[in-house]
């Protein structure tokens, strides 16, 4: 895969990470700078009813809510059958944004090192209003103007390719629970140019990023899936890694060491997706028995997983400054885990083969333990590893932070992000339905389409390499 | 991806590419043993009426063709939109099967030399009745023997695993203008045991097998698709290449030498994805303006394209000697063609970004020319590059062959193979939806769902390098 030619590209990738002290800004500024953010964006986000709600309503010809333009995205309802997992048959509303969007991140060398140009930007779902976004977060509506509001700033630089150099250029997927295929487009793009200044965006390393998402809710889930994509290349160190960090950089190098071959996981994910079927049929919200929908909300009639919401929503940098829409609100906490194993001498991640409904291709490779919504310690739900996880010791624990979903779509939604190093008597062997991979085997995949979930990506993300 | 690990495979499909004289049954003798086959097996196919199909019948209610399992696959109508190509929007007839078969080949090592166990095989639309095929191809209605028929021969070393050593297991895609998100896992497992002769197998290198893809629909589609996806390993070996065959295996082999960097080729592919939409939306096939259902047949009313016919078969060495299904039979005959030019010393191909309604992810690669039914030379058609492989000179053809469709579901389907080696003045620059790779970017595509189409496979599976 003309490792020679893109060498140059992720060694500049490896040392962005491993950089924190040649940043332009230091760390402690940019916490300073999400702070004065904060105060000087004007944000307010009010319940409002369907009723009230000028370019949303129920089509009643489909059953669905949607946009009087047809644009942006709807909340649809959707019958599954499958026989993966323990429910056969179900039907829930799901969001249906067939639009494929932009987060892309302009990325420039400061002395020798790559930084990153990071927005401060204010969903209306944030639980904290400011997260750190990438460059550019806009779906085709947004920069097609759908809205009638001014272009998304630096739209430009993704959209002619002569005047930037391509870094990263993926398809990723988002929640298979919440959306139906939704996918968006994971760019990164180099310029030599200089930007004037501008309060709402500020250039940091990956380090930096990396360092910020050791916070709860800092970095969002735009930025975290653009950044999972990011290559390191392969090498074979074999030194002895000094640290978890160390161990994760070199389980990101690591070479011909891996437990199982990548043909070989190709082969056992192929078994899967056989294995396990996936049917997806339309249907209208209000056929859907155990949901409700009232002029307030969406919900389902025992109060389980989401519900979704109207909001009246007014933010004062936006291109576009005051709007309405639905937002979807989680019942509860989730919880997504990765436990990781040094074998072989190499750190590697146990990996689900997961089937959820808006998936793309039938499954995707998600956390060792993923459960969106609450209500996940219940002993009917019987997740493998969970209880693992949940009783880890402190000095197994090498991540523990809250992190939010995407802030445009979901209303104050976090999940615990948890990274668990299993010890010595951790079995290898596992259920057919999950496999242990290094870093590296998980990246070569995640430059394909639908292979890794927005949740491992997630997770992937934060790991820190120095 | 643990090149070291897999550089052994690779080296032995290529050793069993490169010999022909190492084979067990001298290629002559396969000729002959296909000759006595045509002679001994008996096959009667005869057009009958939809009203006499005793399992077959329309649906009412959704106004498609199905059996009355549920089972095998069905003709459905579909709507499409796109923003792809000279129409917007059409309604057609499509084959729709959502369960993923085996294509699947027994290896076995004789003398030093991989050899794949070869299936003699009849299927109701094959133009010349016996075709080689893999040891292996059934349907999961097959395999699971919806049709109370015997189970089929050799199933067993592909449904357990432990028995035999993987060596490829994908899924790859099927024709995308005819099946509805249809996919086979195309398999080659390798075993050490001796199994008794029967008259319908035959060991062959797969030198043998390329040819004998020499000959007008002497090897089936199911076995050209397994063939297409060998890897051949990774290589920067800068030896002129004395003949075609040789600069095909250099670009089989060819590391960083390729015209575009991998990562560059996967940038270029999303931004393809992200600019065209596929809609497709199911209908009732009586309901499609352009097409006509009759007892007879189901056919455009114009005559284009293809018609659906009803047939009774009977097939003497099958699981199941008699039965009836639908098959579709095209209006004429496909062409297809890849034009190859040497760029910085290395063979590569021109690559067509192509969509068709049946896609599962919207585009597939396809090769520079892909004008499935009749009509393509009409100048109201101007498909790109098409003149060019028309008029190209009698030493620039590489290839010229005419392979059969799958003959399970198309009746005497052939397509016109074409491979033209472009001169010195045939131009770098090329429309948007084209793109040079080299043989290698292209296997590596193919490791991952749903990038080379069936088309571009088939022409690829025919490369000799020896």
């Amino acid at each position: 895969m003309n490792a020679a030619m893109s060498a140059s590209k992720e060694a500049r990738f490896l040392k962005s990470a491993l950089d924190e002290r040649g940043a332009r800004t230091p760390t402690e500024d940019v916490r300073a700078w999400l702070a004065a953010r904060n105060r000087d964006v004007g944000v307010r986000v009010a319940r409002t009813r369907l009723s009230q709600m000028r370019d949303w309503a129920l089509d009643d010809a489909t059953g669905r809510i949607r946009h009087a333009s047809g644009k942006f995205f709807s909340i649809d309802g959707i019958r599954v059958a499958t026989n993966w997992g323990a429910h056969p048959e179900w039907a829930q509303p799901i969001i249906n944004q067939p639009e494929i969007g932009f987060l892309g991140c302009l990325a420039r060398e400061f002395d020798g090192v790559l930084h990153f140009l990071i927005q401060a930007k204010v969903e209306p779902g944030n639980v904290n209003c400011v997260q750190l976004s990438p460059t550019l977060q806009a779906t085709k509506s947004n920069y097609t103007r759908v809205h009638h509001g001014k272009s998304p700033k630096h739209l430009e630089w993704f959209l002619d390719r002569a005047r930037a150099r391509v870094l990263l250029d993926q398809l990723q997927s988002e929640q298979g629970a919440r959306f139906l295929h939704k996918r968006n487009r994971n760019v990164i793009v180099e310029i030599d140019e200089d930007l004037p200044p501008d309060p709402d965006f500020a250039w940091l390393t990956l380090g930096q990023i990396k360092h910020l998402m050791a916070d709860d809710n800092l970095v969002n889930m735009d930025l975290r899936t653009v950044v999972s994509g990011i290559p390191f290349g392969q090498d074979d160190v074999r030194r002895e890694p000094a640290s978890f960090a160390e161990a994760m950089r070199a389980s990101a190098l690591a070479g011909p060491r891996a437990l199982m071959a990548f043909d070989d996981l190709i082969s056992w994910f192929t078994g899967q997706k056989v294995r396990y079927e996936l049917q997806v049929t339309p249907c209208d919200l209000r056929a859907i028995a155990d949901w409700e929908l009232t002029d307030d909300e969406l919900r389902h009639r025992q109060g389980r997983f989401f519900r979704v919401i109207w909001v009246d929503v007014e933010i004062s940098n936006r291109e576009v400054t005051a709007w309405q829409q639905p937002l979807v609100e989680p019942v509860g906490e989730g919880l997504l885990a990765f436990v990781v194993k040094r074998i072989h001498g190499v750190h590697h991640f146990l990996v689900q083969a997961k089937l959820e409904c808006g998936n793309f291709d039938v499954l995707e490779f998600a956390p060792t333990v993923q459960c969106i919504t609450g209500r996940y310690d219940k002993p009917e739900w019987n997740v493998p590893f969970l209880d693992y996880v949940l009783n880890a010791r402190p000095d197994q624990i090498r991540y523990d932070v809250r992190q939010s979903e995407e802030g445009g779509r979901f209303y104050r939604e976090q999940n615990r992000n948890l990274l668990v190093e299993a010890d010595e008597s951790f079995p290898v062997a596992c259920p057919e339905n999950y496999q242990w991979m290094t870093l590296n085997q998980l990246l070569t995949f995640g430059r394909f389409n639908n292979y890794l979930n927005i949740q491992a990506r997630s997770l992937l993300s934060t790991l820190r390499f120095a």
